[in-house]
């Protein structure tokens, strides 16, 4: 990934975010957000399907909140906290409920795999939001 | 749109939501995101473009959440009142910063034509809240 | 939504687009999003939900593409012709595999509906595409 | 990133598909939608934003349709051939698009870090293309 070098590369004064904070936060928000996507599709496949039915649904919620929480994130241009506060807090939250569901079916490595990327992801937004005040 | 329709063609008890204001809330989701994109388009096209730079900004933002938001409240399944919560309480957020940014530029008809989608969602997403109790 | 009205708030000429096609292409493109992301949940929450395995999939694909196009169709400035008919091809044969698959289960009404929204789609892509040269 | 951890856990036959082709797509998929939705942010802030216009434009589409491209490539269940082609084609495009776009400003670091991650990735997505037959 080009996170680190993109925030090296913006033209103008990043205020007082703590780079590396910020930077693995918008990296485990990706990680996260494709590990969900792929999650989904794998319960899917599996042959229990109607055992994973609430897993599949978090994943999808998963995915979409981290995704979006990743493109705020990599925005600094008229930067308004309580909308970022906003959209981390729910991440996490997301990712706190997804990693909840997922770690029920580790027996299944993609629902093992995710659970450790939910758990990475929701303690990335909770140190970015310590550090935003 | 088909919201409502969808609504009624869930095979599930969809439990106590409001239909109405669950139906009001996802399209003023997806009004207000094509809205904000549309708009963030528009201001990139103005002659001062270097004045609305802060207002392509929150609208890149508001139509992402809009965008999410109005998927996590299209899925009912596994339902998780914790992460709709946030996901909402977010979006109200980015439409209210997005809403207070269009308003300083109503001289631009797309910005006031945001600025209203904005609030209108703001309103939807907390007459929303208000029945998840 | 405000399709129409924000094309008319365009700040600069639109080139030789038509409007009407244009405007009605963006709305069944959110339309039939919306409506594959809730007919995906809605077939998660079937009993034989083993059977709805490819269409949920077909779904979530459909529903992707479909905002993707939504929101390139929602940009004039810049335009770049090869990239805008690019993407409203894929998502043109996006919605013929969706519909494809959901009209083999339109005892669900949801599924009916969604395969109804795809083809609508599909045709106003196909009739966007046949003005773009 | 999980990308070929996810892929090796997939519960069922990925057919004949190269997975470290499709591993190495779906990477940098994700790497360019990051550094396009940043770089677009970047030229946002530069003094000379009437000047990036086209480019924030070009890297809005390229960030969305890479972004949808990873998703369906992280899905195997119920795969269809035309539905994939499509969309990694329109994503080849995009990306030779935005690069093209993107190659002009390389003064500015940001614009020279998204050229190269849109040539990587339309090179990926050839690559691909040439392996889906």
């Amino acid at each position: 990934m080009n996170v680190a070098e993109m925030l090296s590369a913006y033209p103008r004064d990043l205020g007082d975010v703590d780079q590396a904070t910020l930077t693995r936060c918008i990296e485990e928000c990706l990680r996260c957000a494709q590990t969900c996507t792929a999650c989904a599709d794998a319960c899917l496949s599996e042959d229990m399907v109607a055992e994973m039915v609430k897993c599949i649904r978090t994943d999808l919620d998963c995915a979409d909140i981290c995704e979006t929480t990743a493109r705020v994130l990599s925005r600094h241009t008229g930067y308004d906290a309580n909308l970022t506060r906003a959209i981390v807090e729910a991440c996490a939250q997301a990712c706190a409920s997804c990693a909840d569901e997922c770690e029920q079916h580790t027996k299944h490595s993609h629902c093992a795999l995710c659970a450790q990327a939910c758990r990475a992801c929701e303690r990335a937004c909770r140190e970015l939001l310590a550090t935003l005040g």
